[in-house]
């Protein structure tokens, strides 16, 4: 099962109103279950650089079907997965990027930056709701 | 002068209202004055390799303010601008991309990908429509 | 709005006039309100690799709308951001690149390298002082 | 021998000025005999996507020691260098891309993008002039 267009622009519609509520702009991606991109908005005044960002982090969450910050905790300095971000063309491995599951199955991914990556993370789960 | 999301998610709605009507499932994607990405859509079933393609005919038509397919027919065999594709990271120069004005100013592109070159073509000027 | 040419052409004007002050010969970099590569000069017996790496300095901080340098502080290992520096293309997070504005808005960003961090940085502040 | 910053500077006042009086806003690189960027500038208005293609006419133009132009006759299909621009990260091989020599050595070259093809190689030898 995959992702819909619908469902990745519900996810970014709830995450642009909780970005707005707490007045940070914000880069917000959806990827597929392939980790293809789906959709992406990046609000006015958002970083330039959290372009890419949201969507490696949305990259990374589907790649390893984990929390983007999980693998943080294990590619630091002496980690089992040191430095892990030069793969794949680029990971990132701070929060704001979750897994989107559907009936118990990953059917994409949704990547967030523009804030500090606890708002970042903040955003990605308001965005999750949408699919409650 | 730059293109705000909302004018992007007007293009990225009338564009994919097009693209239903006609039948043909697309990406579509729309940079800024700088030729950043601002927002993105894949419609459910369009091609995967669309994704990168609807982007770089964004990208085209907001490099040279002109339409991806003009720079195409400048760019065959024996033309002016032979193989220019092969600069900035590769550029598309079929028909799909086209500037966004503003009070005759150039505030972004819309790239379209999925169909035909016509199809797309149709599609990218439906989207302009919007702003109209 | 963005930095003219005028503009770009005195800060780096200023920036050269630092450099020779202080005897190092630097590679400077200034990009646009969309990051894009506005003006640059290598200066006779500067550092290669730097034309690069004055390039990135300038589009991180225009990215991320601060200095390069405030990047690094949150990119080590532990920081909220480690290794972000894998992202869009390739990021520098030590100083030597900082945002140019005017009146109150960000225009582009400036970046200075070939000397030590904060030589560069001294660089960079003293072209801004071009537009003050 | 290499080119100077100050040759280089001497070059781009000299194309830049040319541009002006034709009308045509250009893109101006210049590389030093290494074929690593010198020096740069962007003149208002002038497209973006011809940052890229300047800088890579200016390398084409050292990369063989003979006009980027020159390549484009043997390039084409059928031709002795077939698709030759996908090496070296792309090279153009139209107009707009000359060597520069001093006492009879090559120590650089001259980009220019930003007009027609004609339009490019007339302010690259304008360029050129300011050396004679």
């Amino acid at each position: 099962m995959d992702i819909t267009l619908e469902q990745a622009e519900a996810l970014i519609l709830a995450a642009k109103l909780k970005a707005q509520q707490i007045g940070v702009p914000m880069n917000i991606a959806v990827v597929d279950a392939g980790a293809n991109l789906k959709a992406f908005v990046r609000m006015d005044k958002a970083w330039l650089g959290s372009v890419d960002i949201a969507f490696k982090k949305a990259k990374t969450a589907r790649f390893f079907d984990m929390e983007s910050g999980d693998i943080g905790t294990l590619s630091q300095p002496g980690g089992a997965l040191y430095n892990i971000e030069v793969s794949n063309g680029g990971l990132i491995s701070f929060p704001g990027g979750i897994p989107v599951t559907s009936a118990g199955e990953i059917i994409g991914a949704i990547g967030v930056s523009g804030g500090s990556v606890e708002q970042d993370r903040e955003v990605a789960l308001a965005g999750l709701e949408a699919l409650k």
